[in-house]
């Protein structure tokens, strides 16, 4: 059994090295410069995670990881284009170093790349996880276009916000977790409980995110704090707040959704606490973590396996930053 | 055997449905719009013929093409965003109708189902027919960042040029040959003539394509003659012309690449005939035709199951819309 901190590197060791050709260099240099922008390298760890829940990991859980991560990068440049966004983890974005059609093609050239370690994969195994890899993505596509679709609507229930969020991020966690299973040799049962785990898990981390970015403390947080107010961004804690408020009060955040003033932070952060929604979200994330907690007691393996997950599951949810 | 029709009206018949789900449909309609919009089908079919010169068609040939349609569709999709094209086929592309977020996501996820189809081919050919389609996939968007590259660069060879047009369209044509072969049981000698047959063919089949827009007739080519050279657009014709012109024809030509005069068309065309450009690119067509056809010669079955296959040549390179 090993630790996050410990697969982490050894995925490392196995994916840093250059996944596309040297030319034409206009095309798979701009892939390249993504993927060496790094990140924690979550869900692919996950994938030898699941894995090792259940048996010791399988040499293919290495290329199964590397599609996953490869998938996760081509999913964020392609939505960097659609949001605009010019930086990703403190650098500019593909787009916005190189262009939209280049970005719009990495991104493509990188999905295929993915296919290509997936097909590295045992027949043995190749086309369950194939099958489930193609349905993750279809849902993370989904999530997309719901998350734009949102941004056009005034009033997005709770329900439909936790949908959203669970097929733009939750899924693509689970679905890692269930292939490495898999490869792990894990029975149905044991994979299905294993990813509701990763699912109530994602919405947790989701809660967080965006509890952080409106309460979190700015010098750990490390971006500024209320970035998602000031974009009248969709979050929990906004939708929640338009459910709850009184009239006076749901007025007032309207009035201050169309705002720009220097203290429209401050002042939506107030009516927030005066509906109590900083304490709501943090018992909505605690019940999620016990949710998952839950399903991870009800798989069929020893107790010590569990630990490197369970340790993962309260770093993803009690990071403050 | 069957003819290109008979096995076009099969396909039809087992593609002509939904191929998305309904939920969201501002995800899935504009995906289903484009597949709708139809086409030849010239890519799918050529994998049951593939398939067909071999052996009698196994029935994973049917998912293999709508997997190769689909990956086409796809490229058209994200071309069009790249190439900002208000049409394709005489109707709206998808990020015209329904903006460019949606077209690039509407793209991303009928990759996804091709490959969707794909994984229903016996674990037999399972892997080997995805490499050749994931390798095929990279061609492809290498042969689109190329011809965007080529865009900006004054110079380009014609050898460069058949490099980027066999990158783009010819290697596709040729891997929906090969691997319907594979599926035939073909052996590997027998899959690499086919596969130079395919590539030879799409060369021929563009260099035809760019010749009727030059000297097309315009009332059977069905649409205006001269569009290419409109659009400055780097063709076999220009770029020979710019390889053999003399310095005075030389000279005026890249004046007239500068104008939008009335007359430019006419010019042009008057200086691609001085230089021979016409009777050049008829034998450069009738070149790569031979040279097919030679591949076509070298495969080791029966004369008889050849005829399909020759009958689709000439009908692609001789047809004058």
């Amino acid at each position: 059994m090993h630790h996050f901190e410990e697969l982490q590197l050894n995925f490392e060791t196995y994916f840093n090295h250059r996944h596309f050709p040297e030319n034409p260099s206009t095309l798979y240099d701009p892939a390249e410069y993504f993927i060496g922008l790094g990140g924690k390298r979550i869900r692919p760890v996950m994938c030898l995670m699941g894995n090792e829940l259940f048996e010791d990991i399988h040499p293919d859980a290495y290329p199964l990881a590397a599609a996953v991560e490869l998938f996760h990068n081509f999913t964020l440049i392609h939505d960097d284009i659609m949001d605009k966004a010019p930086l990703r983890r403190g650098k500019p974005t593909v787009h916005s170093k190189y262009g939209e059609p280049t970005a719009l093609l990495g991104g493509d050239v990188m999905l295929v790349v993915a296919y290509d370690y997936l097909n590295r994969i045992d027949n043995r195994f190749l086309k369950k996880i194939v099958h489930l890899f193609n349905h993750t993505a279809m849902q993370v596509c989904e999530g997309q276009q719901l998350d734009m679709d949102f941004e056009k609507i005034a009033d997005v229930s709770l329900e439909e916000y936790i949908n959203m969020i669970s097929l733009k991020t939750s899924v693509l966690l689970a679905a890692s977790l269930r292939m490495g299973a898999m490869l792990g040799g894990a029975g149905e049962g044991n994979q299905l409980q294993l990813y509701e785990f990763g699912k109530k898990l994602g919405i947790a981390f989701q809660v967080q995110d965006d509890y952080l970015d409106a309460f979190g403390d700015p010098e750990k947080f490390g971006k500024q704090v209320g970035g998602d107010i000031m974009a009248n961004k969709k979050t929990f804690l906004l939708i929640h707040a338009m459910e709850t408020a009184n009239p006076t009060q749901k007025a007032e955040l309207e009035r201050l959704l169309k705002t720009d003033e220097s203290a429209k932070v401050e002042k939506v952060l107030n009516l927030f606490k005066e509906c109590g929604i900083d304490a709501w979200a943090r018992e909505l994330k605690e019940k999620y973590i016990q949710e998952a907690a839950k399903h991870m007691e009800d798989i069929a393996v020893l107790s010590v396996r569990k630990k490197p997950l369970l340790e993962l599951m309260h770093y993803l949810v009690q990071r403050d930053k």
